[in-house]
């Protein structure tokens, strides 16, 4: 009878829970072997991806004199900000459940929580306070093909500053990031706006009503998707798509959208913050960089610059067609988000990256590659013969030599199938022949040679090998 | 006004959602600075170890050919196998949702993922499996204070075989995993016990009911903590203890508590499997191991040899006091959980660390430190010099020495205040005076000192200093 765990912090601590055998209401069921859409299981080349870049990020992070800060995974939901459940299905957006008498959340990004952490901590904290957090976050999406709803996120914040040498510094230390990760300088384009480029477009362009304002945004958002001529569809009466689906538009008038037209195609970026932030650039020889001001992301949560990081080289998605990948991380100034926890006055810069799309992107990049290890396998021929498989095996550990004796039972057989199946480089011979000679039968498995090699020579020829 | 991220799975993509404002049914609603009870935040030094540790499971895991795997943190509930939530308090013991029409739950384990894991992916994978993982899991434990309820664990595992060798390496790599972390033999201990060896002791003492079965397995683990005197008043007709709670007790009879009192003073392991296992040690010449028949972890879910990794130096809790710490892992053989998934005849081995139990312990072990590395700041005399600045900053950032040019605005003192609550190992002073004689004032935070460095010989200065 199989049995759950339910408390306990140490490693496998269980208690006599049965389990499996009936739900609540006395029904039986049976486990199911699939997983619920939006999560996935990861495999070993994804991860190792994912593992290069996080000891990139690291390694940036404590030359650039970031702090390592982790918050957890769950936060009371009125600290991160969300409407609290009242449907069926809690927390449209969030994951959130009742304890005791509050709800709690599963954090959605990585920038409430620190929020909450700044406040929580305020008097401890060094001001102005950088700080970077690797962690999953989670998103409560209607579940369908594609959406995600558990990935990892990093982000570099600077609570405490105004000063934009700060927001300088965060798209530089993602190009550095990025480049140590094996990017090249083509490969990326670090884009830079600020919302008082809109402000002033909007204030420009007497566009005032909160509803036009906010249509506007969505709409310059998907130029790099849609095109000029589409966009000015959404600015004006509305919009049918192929599908025939139609969206409403801004309805603004014709000099209105003339005068975003020419504002974006003059490309020549002339709010303060972002001349400021030009200037810096230029003193870290920074050129990495484009004005871009169709980069709207989350205006009416940031307050100043905006950046977006995207990928040039081509990216394919799971069907194989080439797709428009989008930014892989992005961020801002938001300087009125730690206010809220009791009127203080901080504020904040920061940038976030995508790990899994950035390991996605990568996978698929030419010229990346991530060794896999494969352990070599010695075979069993006599289970009374452990001692000296032990010995070969320890041989090889100890010279760092990824090695195993086959882990089951069964004939030479399935140990070669086995071996095959692990992409072991190669396995071990020793029988009973080999074992009164001191020797080793060695076998290549993507040759198919076979080598007789005195044990004391093995770690060498195993060298040559793997 | 403050928005919140309600999709998308790139970096930082916000949606217009509004927050902090009400809640559903329009209240009004303050964010609280305040964690759940159970999560807490991670600081630095905590996670450098944690990292530490990590990287040194990943090493082991590689050399002992095991493949990395990760499976997502949710689970259909019923492929992970609890009671369906059916109370106010959802799911008791762990985080449930209800999505669509199915409940989802967060792991509490890694095990249990990975029986799923294996039967959805049968005709994939290697046959044996070895796999290895490292996830946070949640137990949703009633509040309380020392109650987490999330935590990180390790996890390795072999599947697929009954080969009494896989049981013998997992404690052997425990060990060397330990040993890398800076244990010594004597820090350590692995005790073994098989679930045979119970069998046959209640064989023996002819104990039949499954409640005294069960009762007599709760008090026997208990004898680390209780000694054998307070265990035995368990196995007889109850305990009361020092608060004056009663416990019921296992009602035997005194020859009943005598054959098992002889049975644990024996202390000679008379199962087959752990003479087996035992048999594997010596070839491994491994002895940090010792047969304990009072470990009895899981019975009811593992069906032979069971492990626990206990320390043996001393540990403080939070208040300063020596505690009974506890094993900080441990596992065994669990032959029938995969075969829940399908009449699949899969049996299974594997053992657990609780990582942040580990690195808990790691924290008080004497000799055992890790380095915090701090920024060398660099003092900002005038916004106008940035140029200049930058210059040292580059010098000092391509020799890999973490520094920063000071993060915000304000004065000399402000800048050195900032300075030494980060606990920079140094200052640089690069004012007008400075920037003309070619050189940089250096201020040692620790001993006081200030040095006239000429800037073609900055780099090796702090590399003193640091």
């Amino acid at each position: 009878m199989v049995r759950a765990a339910v408390c306990g912090t140490e490693g496998r601590q269980f208690e006599s829970v049965p389990v499996y055998q009936k739900m609540a209401n006395n029904k039986k069921i049976k486990p199911i072997k699939e997983l619920p859409s939006g999560f996935e299981d990861r495999q070993e080349k994804e991860l190792l991806i994912r593992d290069f870049i996080i000891s990139n990020i690291k390694d940036v992070m404590v030359k650039y004199g970031f702090q390592y800060l982790e918050t957890p995974s769950f936060e009371y939901t009125e600290s991160i900000g969300k409407y609290l459940p009242d449907k069926e299905r809690p927390g449209e957006g969030v994951f959130s459940f009742k304890d005791e008498n509050k709800w709690l959340s599963l954090r959605y990004d990585l920038t409430a929580p620190l929020a909450r952490y700044v406040a929580k901590n305020f008097n401890e904290i060094p001001k102005p306070f950088k700080r970077y957090q690797l962690g999953t976050v989670w998103r409560n999406e209607k579940p369908g093909p594609g959406r995600y709803r558990e990935f990892l996120q990093f982000d570099a914040d600077y609570v405490g500053t105004k000063n934009l040498q700060a927001d300088a510094e965060l798209c530089i230390l993602i190009s550095e990031i990025l480049e140590k990760c094996g990017l090249d300088k083509s490969d990326y384009t670090v884009k830079i706006s600020s919302r008082k480029f809109t402000d002033k477009l909007f204030e420009k362009s007497k566009i005032k009503s909160k509803d036009q304002i906010s249509i506007t945004l969505r709409a310059l958002d998907k130029i790099d998707r849609l095109g000029w001529n589409e966009v000015q569809k959404l600015l004006g009466d509305g919009r049918k798509d192929k599908s025939g689906d139609y969206t409403k538009g801004a309805n603004l008038k014709n000099e209105q959208i003339k005068i975003i037209e020419n504002s974006l195609k003059n490309q020549k970026p002339d709010s303060e913050d972002i001349l400021e932030i030009i200037k810096i650039f230029e003193s870290y020889n920074f050129k990495n960089y484009k004005f871009d001001p169709s980069v709207i992301r989350g205006l009416e949560y940031y307050t100043g610059p905006i950046f977006e990081v995207n990928l040039n080289f081509e990216i394919k998605n799971l069907k194989g067609k080439t797709i428009q990948f989008g930014s892989i991380g992005g961020g801002g100034r938001y300087d009125n988000l730690v206010s809220n926890f009791g009127n203080l006055d901080y504020p904040a810069t920061g940038i976030s990256i995508g790990i899994d799309r950035l390991v996605f992107a990568l996978m698929q990049k030419k010229d990346f590659n991530i060794k896999l290890i494969r352990p070599v396998v010695i075979c069993v021929f006599d289970q009374k013969r452990t001692k000296q498989y032990v010995e070969i095996l320890q041989k090889l550990r100890s010279s760092n030599i990824s090695s195993e004796i086959y882990p089951g039972e069964g004939k030479l057989k399935k140990q070669m199938e086995y071996s095959n199946k692990i992409k072991s480089p190669c396995v071990i011979f020793y029988g009973d022949d080999e074992i009164k000679k001191g020797e080793v039968k060695l076998k290549n498995l993507k040759t198919g040679e076979e080598l007789s090699v005195k044990i004391e020579n093995i770690v060498n020829e195993i060298k040559k090998i793997i």
